[in-house]
C-alpha cells in the first residue's frame, strides 16, 4: 500500500498541516516510526515524541498547537486515536484480502463453485458441491469438505479442517489448525464394558461475523438435521473445546482453552474467561460473566450473574469464601482452642 | 444410498403396511421428516407425529395400532429405538467408508503398502516402509510417518499427523487434527540454567477399536522399544494430552482437555470427565471415576472409586467439603463470635 | 547408521573389552537388546542382564569385574549412563537431520531462499520473501507464511502453521500443528452488543534453542513493531495457549495445556505445571514455581516464590488450607457442637 497524506486527510475527514504529497506506506507508533510511516498522538504524555519523530506524518487532535519546531506533517483530526484506529483497519484489512487467485496445486471437487476474488492456497482442497462466496480466501493446507457452504469475505487461515455438510457465514474468520464438524463424543456402554459408537449425523453453523481462533474444535450434532450452532458475532479464542449440539447465543465471547460439553445451551453476550469447563445439557443465561478456571455444573438462569469456583457460584460470594480458605489453618486452631477452653471449662466443674 | 422399504424391513426382521416399494434414501427425526425418509416412533407422546409426518415410512413397535388414518407406511419391530440405531449405524458406516480410490497429487514412500478399497485424500502423505491395511481411509493432508502400521478399516481424517514407528490398529478413528508420536517433553537442566533435550525414542502404538478425537496430542515414549500405549476400545475426545510412556487401559473413556502426565498407567473401564489433569509416575485403578477438572496427584489403588477436587478425593466427601467451603465466610463469623462469648464470660470473672 | 564397537568407545573416549570390528547399528536397554545393539549397565542392580544379553557390546563402568563369562563385548567408561545418553543424543540427531532434499509437490514463493542441506517435504508451503536457513527440516504439510525467517538446524514437524512476519531462531523444534502467529483475541465491545475486531499487527519472535510441543498456539502481538516473544532455551510442552504480547523467558519450562493471557511477562527459568492459567498484564518473577491446575490473577515478585491454588498463592500454605478443606464437614460440626453447649450454658441460667 501506499497513500499520500492528503489522501490519508481525506480518508479521516482531517486537514494537512505539512507536506500533503509524501507518500506513506506503513503504521507506527510515534516514537518508533521511520520516514514513510504515519504515528499518532492522543495522549499529552507523549508529546515530547512529535518532537523528535522520524514520522512522516502524525494524526493530532485539531486544537493542537507544537510549542517547537516539527520535522513531521500533521493531519489535525477530532479524535486522533479513533482515526488511527480507522487506518489500522483499512490496513488490516488490506493484507487480509491482498491475495488472490489459485496456487497450484491445490484440489477443486465436482459441482463446487466459487465467487469472485477469491484466494485458494497451494495444498488447500474443496470437495465436491462446495459453494465459496465471493472474496473468500482459502489460505494454504485448508480442507473444505463435501457440500459445505462459506458465505462472502470470509477468510479460513492455514491448515483449517471444515468436516462435510457444514455451513459458515460471511464475514468469519477461522484461525490456523481449527478443525469444525468433527464427531460428537457419544459411545453407549455395552454389557460386556466395551462402548459402540453413536454415529454423529447432524453438521455446525456459523453464523455471521464469528472470530474462531487456532486449534480450536467445534464437534457437529448428533441426530439428522440438527446443528451445534455458533451465533452471529461470537468470538471463540484458541484450543477452544465445543461439543455436540450445543448452541453459543450472539456476540458471546470465549476465551482461550475453555470447554462447552454437549447440548448446552450459551445465551448472548455472555463473557467467559479461559480454562472455564461447562457441563452438558446446561442453559446458560444471557450477559452471563464466568471468572477463569470455573466449572459451570448447573444452569444460570439470571441474565446478568457473574460466576466463579468449581462447581461455580456467585463470583463475591466465592472469593469472600476464598479469603476465609486461605485462613482455614488459623481458623482450624481457633476451634481447637475453643474447643480445650470449653473442656477445661468442664473439667473445672462447671455444668455446661 | 437408496433402498426399498421392503429392503429395510429384511435388514431389520420387521413386517410392513403401507407401500413395500417407495424408496428411502435418507433417515430423520419423525416431526421434520420429508418424502423418501424414514422416521421411528418409540416415545408414546410423540405419537401425534405420526399422523402428519411427511415420512415415507415410520417405524413402530409390532403392537402399534393407529387411531386414525395414515399417510406413511408402517415397519413394525419389536424395539423402534434399537432398529433405527442399527439404520444409523449401516447410514454411517456407508457414509465413512464410501470415498474409495486416490486423489491426485498425494505421496507413498518407498516400500509402503496400502490395502484393498482403501482412500487416500489429495495432499495426503504416506512415507516410507508404512503397511496400510484395507479398507482405510486417510483423509486430505493426513501424513504418515516412516515405518507405521496403519490396520484394517481405520479412518484417519483430514490433517492427522502421524510420527514414524506408530501402530494404529484396526477399526480405529483418529479426527482431524491430532498428532500422534510428537517428542516427550524431557528436558535436563544443566548447570547453567538451560536445558538438555532428553531424545525420545520410543513410539506409540494404538490398539483395535480406539476412537480419538480431534487435535489431541499422543507423545511417544522416550526409550528404545518402550510405547505410549492406549488399549483396545479406547475413547478418547478433543484437545486431550497424552505424555510419554503413558499406558491408557482397555475401554476407559476420557472427555475433552483432560490430559495425562508421563508415565501415568490408567486401568481399565475408567471414566475421565473433562479438563482432568493426572500427575505423572501415578497408577489409576479400573473402573475409575474422575470428576471434572478433578487435579490427580497420586495413584488411585481401589477398583470403582470415583474422586473430585484438585488435589482430587472421594467425590461425595469433596461435595460435602464445598457446601462448607461456600459457607466459610459465615463459619468465620460464628467462630468470632464464640470467641467473643468465651472472652466476654472470661472478662466477667468467670474462671474458664 | 553403522558403527564398529571401535569407533564408538573412540567417541565416548572409552575401552574396549572384546569384538572391536562388531557393528552396532542400534540402541537398547540390556534386557531387551538384541544382536547389532548396544545396551548400558549403569545400576548393579541390573548386573544379571549382563550374563544373558544379546547386545553386541554393552557400556559398562571402568572397574567393572564380570563375575561370570561374557557373550558379550565391553566398552569400559567413566560414567556408563552419561556415555549412553551422548549416543542416545547422537543417535536421535542422526536420525532428525537425516531427511534431505525436496519432495514435490512443495510450494516456494517468490523472493525465498533456502540454505544447504534442507528437507523440504511433500505439500510444505513457503511464502514469499522467506530465509530459511541451513539444515532446517520442513517436515510434509508445514507452512511458514511470507516474510519469515527460520534459523539454521531448526526443524518444523508435519503441519506446523507459521504465519506471516515471524522469526524463529535457530536449533529450535516446533512440533506438529503448532501454530505461530493467529491474531491476539482482542474485540472492542460496540453500543449494540457486537464487537470490532481490534486488527493484530505485531508478529511472533521466537529465540535459538526453543522447543514447542505439538497443537500449541502462540499469538501475534497486537501493534506493529511490537511482538510476542519466546526467550531463549524456553521449553513449551503440548496444546499450550500464548496470547498476544506475551514473553517468555529465557529456559522457562512450561507443561502442557497451560495458558498465559495477553501481555504477561515470565520471567526466567521459571517452572510451570500443567493447565495452570495465567492472567493478563501481570510480572512473574524469575524461578517461580506454579503447581499444577494453578490460576495466576496477580503479579509473583519474589524471585523463587512456588505458588498453587486458584487463584494462587504459597504452594505450602495452599496445602495445609486444603488439608483443612477437607475436614470442613467435621469444622462446621464441631461449630455446631460449641454453639450449642455455649447456649446450653446460657440457657442453664449462666450470665455469659
Amino acid at each position: 500500500m501506499e497513500f499520500t497524506i492528503q489522501q490519508i486527510a481525506a480518508m479521516l475527514g482531517g486537514q494537512v498541516q505539512g507536506n500533503e504529497q509524501a507518500k506513506i506506506n506503513m503504521l507506527a507508533k510515534i516514537q518508533d516510526a521511520k520516514p514513510g510511516q504515519i504515528a499518532f498522538l492522543s495522549n499529552p504524555k507523549y508529546e515530547q515524541y512529535i518532537y523528535t519523530t522520524h514520522a512522516s506524518a502524525v494524526i493530532v487532535k485539531q486544537d493542537f498547537v507544537p510549542k517547537k519546531e516539527l520535522q513531521t506533517s500533521l493531519i489535525l483530526v477530532e479524535d486522533p486515536y479513533s482515526s488511527f484506529t480507522i487506518l489500522l483497519e483499512e490496513y488490516h484489512k488490506m493484507i487480509s484480502f491482498q491475495k488472490v487467485g489459485i496456487e497450484e496445486p491445490s484440489f477443486l471437487g465436482q459441482g463446487s463453485t466459487c465467487g469472485s476474488n477469491i484466494y485458494r492456497g497451494a495444498f488447500s482442497y474443496i470437495g465436491n458441491n462446495v459453494k465459496v462466496g465471493d472474496n473468500v480466501k482459502i489460505h494454504p493446507n485448508t480442507i473444505i469438505g463435501d457440500n459445505c457452504i462459506v458465505g462472502n469475505n470470509t477468510i479460513l487461515h492455514a491448515g483449517v479442517k471444515i468436516y462435510s455438510d457444514s455451513k459458515i457465514g460471511s464475514n468469519c474468520v477461522i484461525h490456523a489448525g481449527s478443525v469444525v464438524g468433527s464427531d460428537g463424543f457419544g459411545f453407549a456402554p455395552q454389557a460386556d464394558g466395551t462402548y459402540k459408537t453413536i454415529p454423529q449425523l447432524g453438521n455446525v453453523i456459523i453464523e455471521d461475523n464469528v472470530v474462531i481462533g487456532a486449534n480450536t474444535v467445534i464437534d457437529c450434532a448428533t441426530l439428522f438435521g440438527d446443528s451445534t450452532i455458533i451465533r452471529k458475532g461470537v468470538k471463540l479464542d484458541n484450543l477452544i473445546q465445543v461439543a455436540h449440539n450445543v448452541e453459543i447465543g450472539k456476540n458471546t465471547v470465549i476465551a482461550a482453552q475453555s470447554g462447552v460439553s454437549g447440548s448446552t445451551k450459551i445465551g448472548e453476550n455472555c463473557i467467559i474467561a479461559g480454562q472455564v469447563g461447562i457441563a452438558g445439557h446446561l442453559v446458560i443465561a444471557n450477559k452471563t460473566g464466568i471468572g477463569a478456571q470455573a466449572g459451570i455444573s448447573k444452569s444460570v438462569e439470571e441474565e446478568g450473574e457473574k460466576i466463579m469456583g468449581s462447581p461455580a457460584y456467585d463470583v463475591k460470594d466465592y472469593f469472600k469464601s476464598y479469603a476465609v480458605f486461605k485462613k482455614l489453618p488459623d481458623l482450624n486452631l481457633r476451634i481447637r482452642e475453643l474447643e480445650e477452653k470449653i473442656h477445661s471449662y468442664k473439667s473445672n466443674g462447671h455444668s455446661l
